[in-house]
């Protein structure tokens, strides 16, 4: 055992209800543990673990964003905020902390998932600064390493890592966000010039909300239709320069700040407009696609419709680092919820002494399934992280890893951006009055957080594109399928509906549960969990698959109509996906832990997760005949003993998180102020029953009276 | 019909979906209507149903708020925004717009209700406005109007009135929020002296979160345990001058500022501690306890507990009033929601016009069930402020009307200012980029609304004191009951558990419903939703009662813990009360509705509410079998149905809620700029086709390619 392993305090043990967290305890040997003694939880393991394959950069990082010079200052005017937030970018030049990712040539690492790893922690510095460095490293010099070639990277890219070059990233325009490929901006190839030619033509293409367009970008990547001889090649990339060494627009270009913003108040986020401004025709970024001198286009990938999505494809980091940033979001929030819920008191528990939040059933209720929520998505995120580092350094980069890669990071981070507002939310309300002050960090983290669930992908667009590839999975399991395997289909599905129908196999559940909790429980094990996760997404979409199929034989306008009918449950479908591969990631990472009673604690919060899935979709399992009405009620209370079982943990899984309470959390109601305010009254109270001068309370003169 | 009658235009219909709400329609014939024609929502008479008792009061009070001086100004520095909203402050009592409440001779008119209507409306000026406004009327001056006697009325209210005498609320401390009972600070009484010292002993006692202590207040009303003679008599309210006309702190008081918080920036929030500050003994607000001069207590209230719940309840309208600014915030930022889904379009219909949001079935299932639950909201809101203004004005105030107002409020107040949140964050996502920026709002009123979720009682607690009572009415029944009551009661607990069980029940329905939606369907109507409901609260409550029961027999500590183990249910229960008195609520005003169309389509907006409820809880309904799978499936299946039959309404629900989106939304997204983006964007695309100049899609020279 190592010296971080952490007994649990009973509940309601005054030590550790007023204490701040520990920071380790008396070693506990764990061999040849026949007792009923409770498990042993070893922080330092569990900080390990969700550390994960990028341990040293995120440490490394941890230290850099503790710096004073980086920190967030609530309150800052839009302008001071700026400017603020682009001092901090050359600082971080001259700290070398950015732009692991890119060549080692143009000053970067060649390391792909510790960029983002890094990126990620930077959340707690100052969103602003995270953001803002993702415009200039993730997105503008990202799209010039993937989507151009050797001449732009020569040209740009290291100027761009050291942010001589601060770069926008003109993708999305006032009229299209979500729908990309129909943006209204326009290329137009010129053969006697040779220049392509650079217009919005009206106010719906202008380009909108892009970092660094609003005060510091001196060039930018541009998406625009592509036109060529008469021909629309469809959206490509352009770099063209917007500003001169002065700060001036250059001719032709204009733009709009896009003013304050609901957070991320210290990113200059803008519009820019194009008229006739005319770029060389090299300044096409043409990995994809190029323009010969004579206005011939050419491209690797035949078909448009491919080409385009593996453009964007090359975009997914994006999304892979807000689902890491979101983890950061939770993690943070909840130690400072969970520090200060195990210290403030409030109503007295009837025996004199007030009661800890955190001992409340409500408030256990309130926050432990979101810390079971928050190690599932560390966990799913690590192997996200891990999936795109392989891809993206070559290791493992084929079509089919490129497309589970896209799909991953679509469905975890739709489910990991709106988990974190959940939490974000719960936490700042758990804290009350304390909660709503911005010295306790909480409502501006969501006040930052805010746009993760919009941007880089809005979270319903993007578990539809997740629906549409569950969709076409399923599809592809009968191309070519023989009689056979189509009829064993046939029958399991006829099966299954008289089952369900009938409600038999609830019946049956009845049967072997009747009158044995416990027996129920049995069954809601880990292969019990899986199977219901597993089956839930897959009857719904080949529900949503027979329903498309049906409407598609009465022709074109019955099939659009019943995509739209079936829209909200092929994204409902799709969260069902994401939180299978969060439970299965969960799960996945507990076979790594060695140690018995970490496992044994974090198996618990796997299963927190994973009922707490079931229960929640617990009226499907009912109406699908999954689940009996008995074994559902049973899924409930074992889901609250877990709750309390797990609640003296939980501030070591806070401890675990390895985030410093004065250095990272910054707020002041996570630094054990309470526990000593607690401490101040208490013995203020004792030294005056001590004294003998402390006043008789009416009500207890009033009941004396009665009694005699 | 009036000339506001407004015809659903067919979603999808050209004109609907472009062009900005629309302010009047033609008039159609609603007389002999034996057609299908979809019924006619007559939106000024919804208008008027929602304006309600104190229309007038309202529409006055938007006049005002509509003026730039009284609205907020996005972005300001604190020191700014405080001092622009004390400004208002005073322009508002020059424009004779506030206390209404008070007695006529110190300046206002006795009208409760129409203070807190014309309170809520203030919220579109600024939050921190009606926030301000709130502390100063709503609880300073009303303390003294409630605690105190005529002597305090004529010293302090009309200065207070007319902010000559700007004062604070010193209830909360830092130690103690929602445990008012148990606060720290004491007045001691000096009967040499013929003083109350008043003392803050320890840090967690000094009084926090209070507005206008930190700059404003030149005088605060105390909570404080009074001591007299030895006895602590519990918390009183004290007026206690904080502040000379300089702006200085008298001797004794102290404090600090509470700095930044999450919104309501414009309110100066601060904290205030007290060292042996002497004030007269006439500063007791004595209406509820008094000290003679040698020392002697008397109230007119002999049970402290009660003593201290009837002093407590007198400031019931700030939870009345937060209910109130809810509906507002949920009208608000849906009104903005909503019109901008109705003209923003995005991806190809496939027919090459590009879908209005609002025609997305996501679309419409994320914002239709918050605007029927915003209706609710608004109806039940309407009930209360009559049973309140009631209740305050002598009409009808008994104890029992007291404590059912006092429960309806923390019900309402609870639910709606979650769903405002909900709301809001909802819309804010359903704006996309455009919800983020500060100009469309949505961001800031969710900033500031934040903290009503958690002041004026914390929502949490406030549905616990619920639960509690629904608890104690459920035991009431049983008081003195004879043995034959008791009997049927037996019986009918244990058939209904047979039935439950056996899923007897369920099978029942499952054989009637049986391959007929529309029957199972027709069983959802009013009196099955109002069953539904009704039996899940009395199910819920008496089932903890019993398990409560059981725990008492076996002593105090097991009673303990079972309170705190139902605790969660508990409130869920409470939730359950409050939604069904929504729902009563809704479904009594569709009988005020004289209109057949309008009351048409109030009722399936009312449906959707009931519906939305039962499928919310569709678990419960299940596990314990009051709903088979079959009914539940056709309740999920009809909502959709009735969501999409009333989309083509939603734009006239917004209508009714006459908030003009240049003076009140203020919104640019709302404004009807949207729609000249896309009209602009549509004209060039068909200027383009027309001139023979577009280029081809290299997709269509591919497809033709291939054909060939």
């Amino acid at each position: 055992m190592t010296d971080t392993a952490v007994r649990p305090a009973a509940s309601g043990d005054d030590d550790a209800a007023t204490t701040p967290p520990p920071r380790s305890a008396e070693p506990v040997s764990a061999t040849g543990a026949v007792s009923t003694a409770p498990p042993v939880l070893d922080t330092e393991r569990l900080g390990r673990l969700l550390l994960g394959r990028w341990a040293d950069i995120r440490l490394a990082t941890r230290a850099l964003v503790a710096k004073p010079e980086f920190q967030q200052i609530p309150g800052l005017g839009i302008e001071e905020h700026r400017a603020r937030v682009l001092e901090q970018m050359h600082a971080m030049v001259r700290e070398g902390a950015v732009a692991r990712a890119f060549p080692q040539e143009y000053g970067g690492h060649d390391d792909h998932g510790g960029t983002l790893a890094s990126f990620e922690e930077m959340f707690l510095a100052d969103p602003s600064l995270q953001i803002k460095s993702g415009v200039q490293y993730g997105l503008f010099g990202s799209a010039i390493q993937h989507l151009g070639t050797k001449k732009h990277h020569d040209r740009w890219l290291a100027d761009a890592l050291t942010l001589k070059l601060p770069g926008v990233f003109a993708m999305t325009e006032t009229g299209h966000g979500s729908d990309v490929a129909s943006v209204g901006t326009t290329a137009s190839y010129d053969p006697e010039t040779e220049t392509f030619v650079i217009d919005t033509p009206f106010r719906g293409a202008w380009k909108d909300y892009l970092g660094n367009a609003a005060k510091d970008g001196l060039a930018a990547v541009v998406f625009a239709q592509l036109i060529t001889q008469g021909v629309n090649h469809g959206v490509h990339a352009f770099f063209v320069p917007i500003r001169d060494e002065n700060g001036e627009f250059l001719p032709g270009v204009g733009g709009e700040d896009d003013g304050l913003k609901g957070g991320l108040v210290g990113v200059d986020n803008g519009r820019l407009h194009f008229s006739g401004v005319r770029i060389p025709r090299d300044n096409l970024l043409n990995r994809y696609g190029d323009v010969a001198p004579d206005g011939t286009y050419s491209s690797p990938i035949d078909s448009p419709g491919r080409r385009f999505f593996t453009m964007l494809g090359n975009l997914v980091q994006g999304r892979v680092s807000l689902n890491g940033a979101a983890a950061v979001a939770m993690k943070a929030s909840l130690s400072v919820a969970l520090i200060y819920g195990s210290q403030r008191r409030q109503f007295s528990d009837g025996g004199g002494e007030e009661t800890v939040l955190l001992d409340y059933g409500r408030h256990q209720r309130r926050l432990i399934p979101l810390l079971a929520e928050t190690l599932a998505v560390q966990l799913s995120h690590e192997q996200l992280l891990r999936m795109f580092d392989e891809v993206f350094s070559g290791a493992n980069d084929t079509p089919q890893t490129r497309e589970d890669l896209e799909t991953y990071a679509a469905a975890l981070k739709a489910l990991s951006t709106w988990a974190a507002m959940r939490t974000l939310q719960e936490t700042r309300e758990a804290c009350g009055g304390q909660g709503f002050l911005a010295e306790n960090r909480i409502t501006e983290w969501k006040r930052d957080f805010d746009v993760y669930v919009t941007f880089e992908g809005d979270n319903n667009v993007l578990l539809q594109l997740v629906g549409k590839r569950l969709l076409s999975d399923y599809a592809a399991q009968f191309k070519g399928a023989d009689a056979a395997r189509l009829a064993r289909y046939a029958i399991g599905q006829v099966g299954d509906r008289i089952v369900s129908t009938a409600g038999l196999r609830k019946l049956a559940q009845n049967l072997v549960d009747l009158g044995s909790t416990a027996r129920a429980v049995e069954h809601l094990r880990e292969e019990e969990q899986r199977q219901l996760l597993t089956d839930r997404v897959q009857t719904m979409v080949a529900g949503i698959a027979a329903r498309l199929n049906a409407a598609r034989k009465e022709g074109a306008a019955a099939a659009a109509a019943a995509f739209n009918e079936t829209q909200n449950e092929l994204i409902e479908a799709a969260r069902a996906h994401g939180e299978l591969l969060q439970w299965e990631a969960f799960t996945n990472a507990l076979a790594e832990v060695e140690d018995e009673g970490t496992r044994t604690v974090l198996t618990w919060f796997r299963d927190i997760f994973g009922l707490g899935l079931l229960e929640k979709h617990l009226a499907w399992y009912l109406v699908n005949g999954r689940l009996s009405a008995q074994r559902a009620e049973a899924a409930t209370r074992y889901l609250d003993r877990l709750i309390a079982r797990v609640r003296p943990y939980a501030l070591a899984v806070v401890e675990s998180f390895g985030y410093d309470p004065i250095a990272h959390l910054r707020a002041p109601i996570a630094s054990g102020a309470e526990a000593e305010r607690q401490d101040e009254a208490r013995a203020y109270y004792a030294q005056l029953r001590a004294s003998g001068r402390a006043p008789v309370d009416e009500k207890t003169l009033k009941k004396a009276a009665r009694q005699r």
